[in-house]
């Protein structure tokens, strides 16, 4: 332990336990990853907490890293920004977070000072946002460091279910805030959801929040379309054909839909929210985009619409908390699959195969720990 | 008259005078325009009213017109959709507006009874909507036919000045509410409008009732930016060197602005929006588009930001007329040009060549009437 | 038929039957009413529309009526302002409406063209409002006249249930927009509705299209706090023992709740959403009030909160029309006992007595129409 | 200087001047001041921030505590809220100010990671909120401490005016936020301001932002109507003849205003709000109340009003300080008279007596100080 740390560190904080290396899948350029031993993470700033794993997750957007689509990730990085634990030990700065809470960690880390950060957007936190398992280490491991705790880690509730929880970290806020707030959906709209993956999944749930009278599913892959019945659509669109966008307007008397998410990020599924988009009605993007779209303003100039983008505040984490403790909403719905945390190689496989493993997420689960 | 005008007029309504000819600005084809005699419009509903103009002014939507741009207007048509004039006529369902009120006439007809009128989306009304001078004969006449009289007139202030009026027909409510609604436009924000014509000129002026710190003008003809510094914009940026975009941001440490208003219509100012907006603004497009734009989200997919787009409902004309009436706004400035109404022909000449003739709106007085 | 109604209705209109009188449920002064023979409406206007009941229902205010509550109400009034029916002629103004149109009749009545209208306050509405079975004849009776008829109807649903349909007359509307809307219920949020009367059950009903964490439902009656049960509500909270307030607090741990709304109209109910609003929450009053209420603002000054109060403006019927026909809301729950029309002396018997007979809505049926 | 002082402090912090002792204006109980000796503040948490003081100011609040009406403050407290200065000294948890900036110190301190904070509501920061000059020292000093100091102060920009820059601790946004952003102002609305004192001329400098057509400012001194006037009231009210309300609604046509806004705190003020908000209009309370008011919600409950309270959150500071450095509002205005901060004894006998000598802000400078 550092002299910087003894200062950082209150004093009646419980010694962190002398071991000082760790397990984690660590990221080591594409197609590479190994579950490895790496040193245990300690505190460099004020406002840090170090936690230790009892549950976590895998994204798509790991998967991406993986494919070496996002060049700032390192290699050496441990993966993943989603987790559940138990605060080992907190920086001197932190007030709401003591050693031993069981805690939520958000994939968006947010330091509540900078001017983003006073306007709720914490994705754009200039000394945080999303940075966990990105440009510094994540989740994936038995124990990580989260800085500017007090904006990045919410209280587990008492006799909550951790499976449930760890969706709290990314998934839902991402599907709630970039798709349906950002959608407006109102009583009585309808929504159509473009893409039916995990994400796609997690706005269909959080927009029946509002109660929309319709909700069309649109996938190529018709055993997610199922699972989007089971979860509350509407009606099902398998987009395999080419005719997607002509069979909603078909089904809405060619008026098209009062809100239309976007839960894929290509030009294909984009062009399909601008051709069902009702006059006056919204698109929000959720999907992360590699390329240009073609925006056919020639058309939609006089629609009176508005196209929103969004990179997940977490900002809502709180009132989420308190939907999924009324019992109105069942995050863990979207798990599929269960592994133990240091089988995470196996767990990558299984969600790398996603659509032939029929996964949508899987949970990894420090036995460990606890 | 008919038997059915007959039923649809007051028995207390005044005859209308004996004379049943006219002279109007009519349209033959593409760059084909006469100024001639055309029979004088009657009730056709029991929701209209005949108005005899005594003011009218011409638009850029005219000229489109006449470049043969619109081919659902038909040879024949009367063009015009702005006007002040006087009400000589109306149909038994008008409720608001009797013979002799001075009106000013919206270039929007709103039924107000189908369901976007009720939302307030007159623009897309099922029964009106933009049609003056478009479907059906418009305003710059001796008289004219106005279709749901009650949604689509508002009586004109006593002592207030008519050249200022005619501004709220039209300019006026598409520079406030596509661009200073739809951009959100708060106190101390920036705001950037590219396209320093009449239209982003109404955006300019109505965009200081929200009092912005900073408004950028962007503009490839500095005689329209003299104006626009003039009017209250507080930079001025010449975008004929293909820099605009790169000096506003320089201008603001890279951050961009907060709402971008684009009030021209090509691609090549698309994209100078897009480059310029801040994480967290929004794009409010007013400019009519011809062609798709390539929309960069795989830049814009996690800024947070909004596009929004939209045909004037002119739902805020009664706030536009409280405003303009308490003198915080005098829209006469954007009247550069006069003529008589039966000297439109020359009127047109001057307008069509507006960069050179320095010319923002051309103002056309029936001297005959009033 | 008169010179005038012959000019009003359009010469295809179906003739009316030459019976020229019908059944009405008469006003005659406090205490006193009768089911007798009243002429048959007829159009005095270019925009009325006559309507045939076939379903009409009491509401709370007419028992008000009967009491002598309400002076303006004079002795000969046809009572009621709920009500479905078979549009059987119309005003040659009326352009959404047509003979043998099944239409829902909403309690306020709005010409869309004034002021009010224009901004959704058709409560406020200068030629209409609450007008039917108050300040002119209404629907408790087989005919009825309809001014503002494309303001005041609505198409009812195909295939649609009546008795389900005619709570959209007045009480979902005004449950939803005086109560939740006003207080702006969002998910996650709690909620207390202090009144589970015919009124506060809409409320909870509607309330629901939010998912709400939490309702109190408040009352003085064991009984409507089961059916309050039955209907949503989280915690019942029986209010006869003076602690109510006390109880809230309790369980909310001194920081009360976030949404409150007043269903009843008396100062005791008023005095318990004082007491329970949260800090940043709003009191949303519904009820009918006959007396000023003590407001503690040396307590509520620095609480930041709002109060609001409504006359319903049944501009959301259209949206409630969409959720009822989604199958999100089942509005014949509020439905308790069934008449035929003609046996409406006994109806409001029943009604009159609703505590001790269990009664919420009573449904009249108009078996000789249809 | 303590241990705990030393773990708080970065090591690379400049040492505190050896002096321990400072002057201040200390409470002694209801009409006991003194200008005296205290100790110098020290760093107590690692959210503390050390200012020396260079300019400050009082409050009426400061002379309601005189008074004896709030008793929490207790014998021996610093008072003031309000200040500009430069930070001395920063605790290890701060992370956006360094030791030699210029900064403005907000009334309210905000730790901006309790549940409050993180919705915007720092007036009711669960560890902070308004405390300074109240439950801990304040800012009538030459030195203060400030708790969670990245949250409660603001950097003062480069050139601007010291005597402005202090209106932003408390009144400006006082007016701001309580009377205009609660009062929702429209351009085009009518607005009521009851109380020209220093607080309803900041709600008065700062509703025109919105550019509302008319406002009426209503108080019971010519002098103060006079400043209104020039600070741009458009129509002055002296209510001292019990006829104000009757005197809006005549000029109103028996309408009355939008929005109205209480800027004194008594009863016989909140009651002209009551009589003359329009239907659909807003009452926002600005004024600190000591006892109830009748609230006449037998004529209200169906005017579709709302009425709102709010204690001063301060986060519309960031907004506010990008408003005056772009010259559109000049708060220094408020500014009637200048004192040495070690005269202040003087200075508060001037305030006191603020009808007579005409005072609105009592500026004080520390010339000892920068």
């Amino acid at each position: 332990m550092t002299t910087t740390e003894l200062e950082l560190v209150p004093a009646s904080a419980a010694p962190l336990s002398t071991a000082t290396n760790m397990k984690a899948l660590v990221y080591h350029g594409p197609a590479q990853r190994a579950w490895e031993d790496k040193p245990r993470p300690i505190i460099q700033d004020a406002g840090d907490a170090i936690v230790r794993i009892t549950t976590s997750t895998i994204c798509g957007t790991d998967l991406h890293i993986l494919k070496g689509d996002l060049p700032a990730v390192i290699d050496g990085r441990i993966l993943g920004h989603e987790g559940i634990g138990v605060v080992e030990q907190v920086g001197v700065g932190v007030s709401e977070f003591q050693v031993g809470d069981k805690v939520i960690i958000s994939c968006v880390s947010a330091c509540l000072k900078c001017d983003f950060c006073k306007k709720g957007m914490y994705s754009h936190c200039r000394h945080g946002g999303w940075i966990l398992g990105y440009t510094i280490d994540g989740t994936q491991a038995e124990y990580v460091r989260i800085p500017h705790a007090d904006g990045s880690l919410y209280h587990f509730p008492a006799d909550a279910d951790e499976e449930a929880m760890v969706m709290l970290s990314d998934i839902l806020p991402t599907g709630f805030e970039c798709g349906v707030l950002n959608g407006e959906v109102k009583p009585g709209d309808s929504v159509a959801i473009v893409g039916a993956g995990p994400v796609g999944l997690a706005v269909l749930l959080t927009a029946q929040f509002y109660s929309p009278a319709a909700i069309f599913m649109i996938d190529l892959d018709d055993k997610r379309l199922a699972v989007a019945k089971e979860f509350g659509a509407t009606t099902l669109i398998n987009s395999s054909d080419g005719r997607a966008a002509q069979r909603v307007l078909d089904l809405t008397e060619g008026a098209g839909v009062d809100v239309v998410i976007e839960a894929v990020g290509i030009p294909a599924t984009f062009n399909i929210c601008q051709a069902i988009v009702a006059a006056g009605g919204r698109i929000a993007n959720v999907g992360v985009h590699g390329k240009p779209v073609e925006l056919h303003l020639e058309k939609l100039w006089d629609r009176n619409i508005a196209i929103t983008t969004r990179l997940v505040d977490t900002v809502t984490t709180p009132m989420l908390l308190k939907v999924v403790r009324s019992g109105k909403l069942q995050p863990s719905k979207l798990v599929t699959h269960r592994f133990a945390l240091n089988d995470i190689m196996r767990a990558y496989d299984t969600f790398g195969n996603a659509a032939k493993e029929g996964a949508l997420k899987v949970v990894l689960t420090n036995s460990a720990a606890g």
